[in-house]
């Protein structure tokens, strides 16, 4: 009699989606990236995988206690301090505003990079003393993981992956080398913008000039920044013949979070599964106080502004500004603020600490989001079809920004410059110029028109490296070759070489012959 | 009481797959190219939609009457002529068993050249009667289709496209300048093999040599053979500013029968969907005799041998050898022979004009499968799972199996010095080492792991476009570029010119001031 419910009982057992009983090590990057990294390790825990999440002890995103992941805790400085980027980019943003000298842009600028060099020292420091564990490595190897998940937005994934000799998958939108297509795919200056750099993929002269620089600049920038951290790691582990950029282009799959909604066409390879928009979800009901305040708004609607994590406190000339420019809307705003409250706030504006971003998102109420630029909040926008008014500062938010400008979705406002006039007239025009909200709608269709949910594809192609051990098939093994080899720089010097020889002989071979005619034509005459 | 029933239908005729009534217009490529192109158009009009195909009044393979699309019929000499590529390819192999010399290989190559020069005049000229026929034309506009759906292997239906301004979707694997990725995706000639170079992903020095030359001479050829008539198709009707190589690159879509189990990973675009394998399907049961027949073969299986539809008939003293060496196997031999009945036929082979090929293959007792590597036959062979030895003779048929070969899952045979030992040898090698099986099973469990089957996929990014009226957010405009711009030669140009200029420049300082420190110090001395 119970056979038949037990057998049901393992019909759903076995037919829910992967339950495979995976192992995922993951190894992430700290801060605004766990944010991403924690949606698909939810995913993957829901799919009925086992994840294990490598985190510095002082990690303060990457909590040690979860349901959805065990921690490896190493004892350790954890990649990224709060403090450090957030408190920059407050104080860039101050001394920009107080009109900064080119030099204290520079010595900013210094101040970041050597941030980011210690922030990776401190990341191969930690892997040095997962090595050196050799019961944890024990452990490691004993626990027969499937794969290692990372950010390559630092590099420890990959050397872990290549020490323990597991398929290896990014969660990727930067790498220690820039953007992540940049890493694998070719990149024809000619019509692929440099991300960073502020352009399209239809770009006059000066334009493709700027572009050429960033491609021959950036790249020296990011090298001299990380690189010999990791050199070493991979010197003193692997030996001298193993070359810790190679072991990044090794990775079988690279889940990237954007799309061509978002990205502008251009070439990629067959490892690359597009995600953009994984983390979006339709808006879920907002709790009542929060949706009687939505309400009050009527036929006007709201607003919603948030500056993502970076952005502790604005300083308050700015949050004055920008509440009075609110305070002259009709519509009714919801404002992410951490700072005191701005004395020019209005009624129609409320100052929250958290809110509820995707579901504001997603209410029929909403009538523009005034974003900092993340690659996150930008495809919460693209997703629900709100524009966007965008103050970007610092990273990849300019240029993300840019992209959605140049698709006739958002409008950009200088934060350095800004005042209530400024950003009172960039608010209105996204609201009351349709082209903003029809444009953004647009490209909400295209991006939900995919054969698939970008999260699901993400997890397909997770357990497609489980199944078959890896995705070696749709991994092209170019990049092993020397950059002479690569470029056929060998193969055209032997050519261009072989023809100059050719060429050569003809010319001497004439030349011996003209020179034979005219003696047999000289002894002719003399003969005669 | 009906309201409930009304609706139900109303739910399944609205929820159909597909069931938006597009309307598709088809400029297919005559010959075998017509095979696959038909599974598209059953598909498309399973789903709903209608679908019409432009055909020439003498095709030999595109029937006028069909269940799944209405024909417009053009009174005019077709594409392709069965007897001409046939009997060529057939005059090839006796002249090559016979020991060919190099000019009579050559001037068969040239009456190939010829032969495919003569068949794109005709379908230009084919073009120009529909253009020239106001009615017809007028009619197609009036139609509305949604996108025209084309074989690239012509320029017709990418000029039609443009002369209606309509959406282009390619069923893509050749173009009129080569294999289809590369007139759209770059192709670094250090690890993207040429196809039909016989060259795989990994190359030494001399097979790189041999690649480059591939890359350089091959569009020469092609441009020679077919690009006259369609420039001056162009020409006449667009005007000199279209090039008719642009408005292939401008098509929205690519639908590539290839994927990655077959081809070497390479670079790719966001606009080219892989949809290789797209017409296999699981095995029906076979006819009754035939079943019969397979199953009296016991333990020891069968094997199938069919050389596609190229092959009208084999030399007499070639298919006596291949019918000795079946002779002498175990297994049952059903080969579809359209020639006389060679003299040494074993009982065991049966000779067939046409077999039910997918069931055959996918059928339990299936061994081996002789094959001329044609892609659909070693698709059918990747998703069956089913080892192939290989007969290639022409076009992309060594290319094709030389894929197999160095996966490990085919061996070749060379049809021109075959004799029965050899194709005996090579039989039992693939039937009995089990390497053979093995590496073709993996490659279809490769090809079966997909999110989407690739006919669905195929079908998802065709109605897409008719949706979206295109896909331009997928599809690069680079092709626009003129090739020093796509390559920045300008832009590397002047920045060089900057960088000699600022040398220059600064040796010139160094020259001038080094001058007057020796005058100063010359006056000193005469000073003193």
């Amino acid at each position: 009699m119970h056979s038949p419910v037990l057998f049901l009982i393992a019909l759903v057992i076995f037919t829910l989606p992967g339950a495979h009983g995976g192992k995922v090590l993951v190894f992430p990057l700290d801060g605004s990236h766990w944010v991403n990294m924690r949606v698909l390790i939810e995913e993957i825990h829901l799919r009925g995988h086992s994840v294990s999440v490598v985190r510095a002890s002082d990690s303060w995103y990457i909590k040690e206690m979860s349901p959805y992941y065990t921690s490896i805790t190493i004892d350790a400085t954890g990649g990224q301090h709060k403090e450090f980027v957030s408190l920059l980019v407050s104080r860039l943003l101050r001394i920009q505003r107080e009109g900064a000298s080119v030099w204290t842009r520079y010595s900013i600028d210094m101040e970041l990079k050597d941030g980011f060099s210690q922030i990776h020292k401190n990341i191969c420091e930690m892997v040095i003393q997962m090595f050196e564990d050799q019961r944890l490595m024990q452990s490691l190897r004993n626990a027969k993981y499937d794969l290692v998940l990372a950010d390559p937005g630092a590099g420890g994934g990959a050397v872990l992956a290549h020490y323990l000799g597991l398929p290896l998958i990014f969660n990727a939108r930067w790498t220690l080398h820039g953007e992540a297509h940049m890493a694998i795919a070719p990149s024809p200056p000619s019509y692929v913008p440099y991300p960073v750099a502020e352009l399209t993929d239809n770009m006059n002269f000066p334009h493709r000039v700027r572009n050429m620089f960033f491609y021959i600049l950036r790249p020296l920038l990011y090298k001299s920044t990380v690189s010999s951290h990791y050199t070493a790691l991979c010197q003193r582990y692997f030996g001298p013949e193993v070359d810790y950029f190679q072991l990044f282009q090794a990775a079988d799959i690279w889940l990237m979070r954007v799309d061509f909604v978002f990205e502008f066409p251009r070439p990629t390879m067959p490892n690359v599964v597009y995600m953009g928009g994984f983390q979006c979800k339709p808006a879920k009901p907002l709790p009542e106080d929060l949706e009687e305040f939505v309400q009050s708004s009527g036929e006007h609607g709201i607003i919603i502004m948030s500056l993502g994590t970076l952005f502790s406190e604005l300083p308050h000339d700015l949050a004055d500004e920008i509440a009075a420019a609110f305070a002259q809307l009709s519509q009714k705003v919801i404002w992410r603020h951490a700072g005191d409250k701005p004395a020019t706030l209005g009624n129609n504006t409320r100052l929250v600490t958290w809110m509820p971003q995707n579901d504001l998102l997603g209410h029929p109420k909403i009538r523009a989001f005034v974003a900092h630029g993340g690659t996150n909040g930008v495809y919460e926008a693209i997703y629900h079809g709100v524009p966007i008014v965008g103050l970007p500062l610092i990273f990849d938010q300019p240029d993300n920004l840019n992209r959605m400008t140049v698709k006739g979705a958002a409008k950009i406002v200088d934060i350095v410059t800004l005042d209530r006039n400024i950003f009172l007239q960039a608010l209105q025009e996204v609201i009351y110029e349709p082209s903003y909200r029809l444009n953004m709608q647009r490209l909400s269709r295209l991006h939900r028109d995919q054969p698939m949910k970008p999260l699901d594809r993400a997890l397909f192609w997770i357990e497609f490296v489980m199944r078959h051990k890896g995705a070696a098939h749709l991994r092209t093994e170019s990049y092993k070759m020397p950059w002479y080899v690569y470029h056929s720089v060998d193969v055209i010097g032997v050519l261009l070489a072989a023809m100059l020889f050719i060429l050569l002989m003809i010319l001497f071979v004439i030349r011996y012959l003209c020179c034979r005619v005219w003696v047999c034509c000289k002894r002719k005459v003399k003969h005669e």
